[in-house]
């Protein structure tokens, strides 16, 4: 049990801001009568701290045609979109750059290809400041909060250090403190499939579930997880390996040294090579491959259906172990959902261990291939949400 | 994200009061000066809490000879262990049920066998009742709690339903309802591996762990978790399920109707059945096996080192998910741990995956085969910890 700490009034205030705040970034605008109703505070304390905001410049009030049933018009408080983040994607064969306002909406977009050659960490991180550069050049007057960065690794909690991402060949790379220096400001790091349950979170397809899995597939699987409303991070930030689950002592040796991992039964190369096509195609060559089965193509079709059975197993470990509310799927793991749902359910539920599956929702990411992206920006407004106070004042 | 929630004064003050009452239940006797300085409050402020908790027979204050550098006496803030609640452990084998007092001690203790036979849900409810009858018989003019009980299965949140309890027989059975209708007062009842887990983590080998993985094998597999010191309990009370994890595609068909489980590869009997002895024996059987297995005889030493292997497979998995900061075994499995280590070692270092391995500790519980018992004390207290005013005033 951690030791308990006593709550002193300062706290309070802090803890009544961040509320507000985070509603209004997380559902837009909300009239102060929804906040004085929702957060269980009187009308003059939610005036005051709306005021505060005001000042701190991170909402701005209008006068709503709602009114109550006093007749009154009602406050309407807005986040204020001039305050924006920077998401940034790094994908194994992407990188991509977003100017993310306070309330979520994406302003800028840039995508930029990279190649197995130009992953050396130095050349990454020229990239990206380039990318960064670029959106920031084209938002004048707009107020940057921080930069959020999603890596397909493991990433240490505190200073950032890529630890292991293996899928870009980084070991102990220093590149969250790399970026930091070269942009002159703060960058958080975090690892993509946990970023991308956050946002699946709060703006996708697990709204309002506190119990949460996202696993997601590419060359690499990641798995991210919000266990009672909170990110699971484990202890140094590396929790969700869920790749490297043994499933099949017979499989084969993955990369990792170990056998029959779950990588490499179900991971999107393992699909190609089964369908009898080349590695590398990222998700169109899935798609074809989906769409050669739908066709009648029988080694396509048996491809499918086998990594959609492993798929099955996988998720059923691991609905087992965390008994989520809902599971969603990115990546050609949702592919291969759309693709084969039935043949994933056979082997999810053969099992009588049936408590766990009764209850799960299991779904598509609703955000596409951006739940990293958004989750990165959610990262990177995270300080200021929780201490708005502390927002710095500089544009 | 869950919706913010503002904060007022009185649950200021109810926190405040859970704060003091949690610190002298787990850490003993604390002087007013300690809990000024840990908690952050100042002196009158304690002086008028312990003072309310004084008059809910919750603690007592004695003056202390040690005085601060004021040369002033200390008072000592003692929890009252005329507070008791009855803790019970549901085992395959046998019922324990012990009387806990306010602060953790253990004052009576009976234990009881029950076989196969006698696993029927009315006749344990009548166990446990006569049971708590013995004890709390043995102990006039004490304040009961409330009743804890673990039980080795899948428990439904809320209303204590023990959905699957496979190695009683039991699917859906109304057993806390049952017990608490015949005792006349509210029965928690938990999972025998979360509680093993709270208790470890609370006065045992998980003290100052916020990320706890409690893993103890019998018959049966259970798991317990704490993640950033709170337990992770799923959505419905059923995270954990470990016993049914898939790492042998061509292993035997378990109970559960799934291929090659956790469950069928490290259970007491699976070792037992491994060393050509019979299945059912218990811990004493597992120790003769394992001593002869020390001793040179083969048969032994293979199934001991096959055993060994399987729990590093596990255990790698586990750690690999969940970024531990300490892994603690119980039943079979320390029994596994203690005379093959390196084994155990061996197989959960296989695999370059080594950033949540590095820091990760691996030891025995420390509170031996009583884990769920005490967890189950503390599952009992838990309401009164977390709401002291609402303390039952009868006797």
């Amino acid at each position: 049990m951690p030791t308990p700490t006593g709550v002193g009034t300062e706290e309070l205030r802090r803890a009544n801001l961040r509320a507000i705040l985070q509603t209004v970034h997380t559902h837009g605008p909300t009239t102060r009568a929804a906040l004085t109703k929702q957060l269980g505070l009187n009308r003059s304390t939610i005036g005051a701290l709306t005021v505060e905001l005001q000042s701190l410049a991170l909402v701005s009030e209008e006068t709503a045609a709602v009114g109550g049933r006093s007749g009154r018009p009602s406050h309407l408080v807005v986040p204020r979109e001039d305050n924006v983040v920077v998401a940034v994607d790094v994908g194994v064969d992407r990188i991509s750059v977003a100017l993310v306002g306070l309330g979520g909406e994406v302003f800028e977009r840039r995508h930029r290809p990279h190649q197995r050659g130009e992953h050396d960490v130095d050349h990454v991180v020229d990239s990206v400041a380039q990318m960064i550069g670029d959106v920031l050049g084209g938002a004048p007057g707009r107020r940057c909060l921080g930069v959020g960065v999603a890596v397909p690794g493991a990433v240490r909690a505190g200073d950032g250090l890529v630890r292991f991402a293996p899928n870009l060949g980084w070991v102990d790379a220093p590149f969250t403190d790399l970026l930091s220096k070269r942009l002159g400001k703060p960058v958080s790091t975090g690892n993509d499939a946990n970023l991308g349950a956050l946002a699946e979170h709060v703006r996708g397809a697990a709204v309002g579930y506190s119990d949460v899995v996202y696993l997601s597939a590419s060359v690499g699987i990641g798995g991210g997880f919000l266990m009672g409303g909170r990110p699971l991070t484990g202890s140094s930030g590396y929790a969700g390996e869920v790749g490297h689950m043994q499933v099949d002592s017979g499989g084969p040796v993955c990369r990792c040294g170990a056998f029959g991992c779950w990588e490499t039964k179900i991971g999107e190369n393992v699909l190609l090579r089964r369908a009898g096509r080349l590695a590398g195609g990222g998700p169109p060559a899935v798609a074809e491959v989906i769409a050669a089965a739908q066709g009648g193509e029988v080694r396509a079709a048996e491809a499918v259906a086998e990594v959609a059975e492993w798929c099955g197993i996988g998720i059923r470990v691991i609905v087992n172990l965390f008994n989520p509310e809902v599971v969603v799927l990115g990546g050609s793991l949702a592919q291969i959902w759309r693709a084969a749902e039935d043949r994933v359910n056979d082997a999810l539920s053969r099992s009588t261990m049936m408590s766990p599956r009764e209850d799960v929702v299991i779904r598509a990411a609703a955000l596409h291939d951006d739940s990293p992206l958004i989750g990165a920006a959610e990262l990177a407004f995270a300080p200021v949400l929780d201490h708005p106070q502390a927002v710095p004042h500089a544009v």
